[in-house]
């Protein structure tokens, strides 16, 4: 049998909710659907965490950085590495784990991961509209304590999720064959970069974004203004020592 | 509308493939749904790389520890964080990328493991079978050199494509409630590990996996044979030299 998947490719990323509320069984029927992706070994080493308290929403939104879906979206899902539950089984099973390292954390946040894009195309699959949130990374230490994650728990990612009240345009994305590389990765030329960047570029929404900001080009909205150098450097070193806190960094 | 998702239910990771090709065009489509996922800020940073060619499937093979599934599917797909493409199009464009740090390594693995997700659930809904090896961040420093990625560019995961030729037993699941938290992170007690482990334990397989390998708890086969701290310390070494190397620790 096959099922149809044209929602993969229709989907966007929503960010306005209707008041309606997710279920319960809902959401437990997406929760289980991400239960089934793939994980390493079977450990399942991962948890998630489900925020609809408005209170706890108030205080998730400067973590995020203000932005307004989490407090506007009925559900809020944080992924985590959780290799906390397995050491305990382990413990308590008369077996030394040894799982407070790198690797282990890459383990926990792939695991994570997986879970959260099934659970995301599930929601889709249902008419939901999910929006992640890549200020997880950044904040993470902010999440761990308001969250009171242990040891052995760091947050990989977030989704808003909700009932859509929006139908933006789809954004742009690469040509496929800028992604895909065939038997080994073969170089880009400028002028394959000039290519396969060219649509974004051209794009009125590109051009307005590099005014608004006062650039020249596009790449330098992203260098200089959304995703600047001193900015990743501050929060690499935040999460570095995130990991370390949380206890995988003993290798 | 909405779309039917027992498949997401029913799957099963598929470790024997009949000879079957993937044609082009399908693995297109695939390729399609995956890149519509959710990326950061849109910067697309991740690259796709297609192994067919019999002879790279050989020489893949013992960097996956020699895994069949490696040389039996028609498809491998490695999936990597990348911002070589995205450096190359800043320079191109006056801007100055801040990207060779541990963040940036995060954003781009977080990209990649989304396109992965979603091209493995578009395959299931086309009857596809899957397999996902995480020897890929053991032997990340291998699969650099085999399939040629330059510095900006780190393998997070693989999986392998095909037709299914087998279809195994469901693996056993924790119970939603061992990974689902409410509002925040609920720690276990000994008896919610107990619980939450009790099946797990109880299995046939797991008292096999015991016997076999001359243990008394089936947490040992975690900790003294499948994932043991010595490797996990080695490859969690090797896989940190390869962010060095690759230029994702300069913050």
């Amino acid at each position: 049998m096959e099922y149809k998947t044209d929602f993969l490719l229709e989907r966007r990323t929503i960010r306005k909710y209707t008041p309606e509320a997710v279920g319960d069984d809902l959401l437990n029927d997406l929760i289980k659907a991400g239960s089934r992706a793939s994980t390493t070994g079977n450990m399942q080493v991962y948890s998630i965490i489900v925020t609809r308290d408005e209170d706890k929403k108030r205080e998730l939104s400067p973590l995020h950085f203000d932005q307004k879906m989490i407090t506007e979206a009925p559900v809020i899902l944080t992924f985590c590495a959780d290799f906390n539950r397995f050491n305990k089984w382990c413990v308590l099973n008369n077996a030394r784990p040894g799982y407070d390292n790198f690797l282990s954390f890459m383990t926990g946040a792939i695991d994570a991961l997986l879970v959260a894009q099934t659970i995301c195309i599930a929601a889709e699959a249902r008419g939901l509209g999910i929006c992640y949130l890549g200020t997880t990374t950044y904040m993470a230490h902010r999440i761990i304590e308001l969250l009171k994650l242990p040891k052995g728990v760091v947050p990989v990612t977030t989704i808003t999720l909700g009932w859509p009240a929006e139908h933006p345009d789809q954004p742009d994305r690469l040509p496929l064959e800028a992604v895909v590389h065939n038997e080994a990765y073969s170089e880009y030329s400028d002028s394959d970069i000039e290519r396969f960047y060219s649509e974004k570029e051209r794009r009125e929404d590109s051009r307005q974004f590099i005014i608004e900001n006062n650039k020249t080009t596009l790449a330098q909205v992203f260098t200089d203004v959304r995703y600047k150098k001193e900015d990743n450097v501050y929060f690499s070193n935040t999460l570095l020592q995130v990991l370390k806190d949380q206890d995988f960094m003993n290798q």
